[in-house]
């Protein structure tokens, strides 16, 4: 039994009791673009119920033009107007570097990826990389509702990170 | 208030009780790519606990060429091994074509997004499609366990999409 197959069961006890359809946009009028990573569960660490928001989740969190394109569709057709970063400590973008990564692959399967792994340093860092992103987007109509935090693994604490 | 100060409240009792920190690599070896849409969340629908599965989001749930950078994170360095799509009804990813959003944005800003919006007709057929990119990318290694399903908004249950 693969973990696919326990999904697949696991659905089942959701769907008793499930209480549905809610409206397609977001009730609460937010996008959060947080990290793929196991340990973070946007609705849980945030309070987000079923219907409330969008929720885009990349290696990182990153916002790579994949996110600004989920980010404009959320804005320009469903009517969000604030946007939450999430990035977390102990994350495994800070363990390898963008050519490592790009180099290991070549070597493995003679093909280069012709895109950043978008691996940091800094998980704050990123976030103001995210945030300065989202500033200079075209494609991103509202920007004055723009936080962005680092989740704590350790604690479940979010830290909002302060840019200049 | 806005809804990003509600989440810094909610958060606060989120950490209450907290139990962490959780290894890093997912302990059930999979990794989601999901729609962002507000009514799905992966975790509850296909029982999904923080540490268990990477989860990737987007608008549509699309396998574009950042899910596969994720992925291939995700299974080189992170070591999961199967992988699940879930795309879901009344997406509104349906309401529009890649022509029409481009045009539009370009319309009001004068700059015409180099990337397609990704938009598709039929949520079934994208699943296929997002199969058929993972299976043809050389950065993704392991491809034995990928399957993809549709979440009925209105029921909950979740559909697998058979491929040919």
């Amino acid at each position: 039994m693969t973990t696919t197959d326990e999904f697949v069961e696991a659905n089942k006890a959701y769907q008793q009791g499930f209480d549905g359809p809610l409206p397609l946009p977001p009730a609460r009028k937010v996008a959060v673009v947080a990290c793929m990573d196991a340990r973070l569960d946007p609705a849980k660490i945030l309070g987000i119920a079923e219907g409330d928001a969008h929720v885009i989740r990349n290696a990182g969190g990153v916002v790579t033009e994949d996110a600004l394109r989920s980010l404009a569709i959320s804005q320009r057709l469903l009517g969000t107007e604030e946007i939450v970063l999430v990035h977390h400590t102990d994350c495994g973008m800070v363990t390898f570097s963008d050519d490592e990564f790009r180099q290991g692959i070549e070597a493995e399967t003679g093909i280069r990826p012709s895109w950043s792994a978008e691996a940091f340093p800094d998980a704050a860092a990123d976030v103001v990389q995210g945030i300065n992103r989202i500033k200079a987007s075209p494609f991103v109509p509202k920007k004055d509702h723009v936080r962005g935090f680092v989740f704590d693994v350790a604690t479940g604490a979010i830290d909002e990170v302060t840019t200049a």
